[in-house]
């Protein structure tokens, strides 16, 4: 299998829900990113947050090793600093090998839970 | 980071739900286009709305300033006139720089909200 | 606006739930095709159905006009073949313009509804 | 209708839900890749599937007829193993005719199921 993917990828519709109606920890609201890595050198990741009123936020440093996944919870990062709550933002990610992105959106402000995702704009 | 995306973006399922069953403002049913511009200039963008059974509406002009992102709920939209609910449409916007745009709905008609999203066509 | 999208979209999801647990007639469980034409000309659309173990279906023939939108339930079709429910198929659509085509399914199997869509794959 | 899609698929969100909270077998939550060949000629598939903490798994062989689809749940492989539940995976996916493809959760984890779909990268 041939390394597969773009180096650069971005998604404008970002907003991880102020609060969770969840039975289970994996139920919690959440956004991830998730970067496949098909490439035989491991992907070194910057990830850049965008906003409606303010300075972009990052780099967020990721590293996805040689043919491995990984699957981000936006909610997790701290360094450079956490992403805000119940706000609207964007991403753009850039990488130094070919990835394959897709971004999921769980909200469990109710308690039956919603999911959607997309595989966002991707060029090189 | 270089800027990213393309400067046409078009979706052809377009509909904001006639009724919501929400239990607080942010879940009102809605559609909303995230455009993120990533260039060090701002982009202007005009969208037009397409119909079954009439001519296009706007151009709707939208301004998201450089490095910011804008998340247009659809409903809010007023000039040069709203849109209509429950009303089936598609959408085309244009920018001047290149932007990335994704289009989400909520659709809260019952008690338990449903969510899609869509990185919609782009071409140059 | 000049015109957008390709002449070729394909999807490989398609599936009409068997039954519905809806509240009102618009929450039926359904499959959308959603087509917007920007051309200045009317688009005529070839719909071909393909299944896991039969010849393919089709085509059906859609129309949709200069600088409209027109979003056909799946479940709707009755020429040449109804669409069967429960059944496992995919689609491909040709227009002798260039179209922008968006597919949604309504899943209202469960009092609570959900929603997926998807911007189907696009040639020329 | 010409062959439409593209020879190299892959998708970075994968993860089979743990449990299923459903009241028929069909929404038992599952994940599946659907593919369609519109080729005059068998499309013979192999996928691959990556993970955060080990090698990857495969390749899966999966064969689709000329002019078929094939909706395969990811719950249902056997060899050359298991698809592990309740983990975080990626999967890439090479056929040697073009093919379309798309991949589907449903999550039935709480007695209202959710769902979510994307159009995966695509390259020659």
């Amino acid at each position: 299998m041939k390394s597969l993917g773009k180096t650069h990828w971005a998604g404008a519709e970002g907003h991880i829900p102020g609060w969770s109606h969840a039975d289970s920890p994996e139920l919690e609201s959440h956004e991830a990113l998730c970067i496949l890595n098909t490439a035989e050198a491991p992907a070194h990741c910057r990830l850049t947050l965008y906003f409606t009123d303010r300075e972009p936020a990052g780099p967020y440093k990721l590293e996805v090793g040689a043919q491995r996944t990984k699957h981000v919870r936006l909610n997790s990062l701290q360094e450079p600093e956490p992403v805000p709550r119940a706000t609207d933002f964007a991403w753009a990610l850039e990488a130094d090998v070919p990835i394959v992105v897709q971004h999921t959106r769980l909200d469990s402000r109710q308690a039956a839970n919603a999911l959607m995702t997309a595989v966002p704009f991707s060029q090189d």
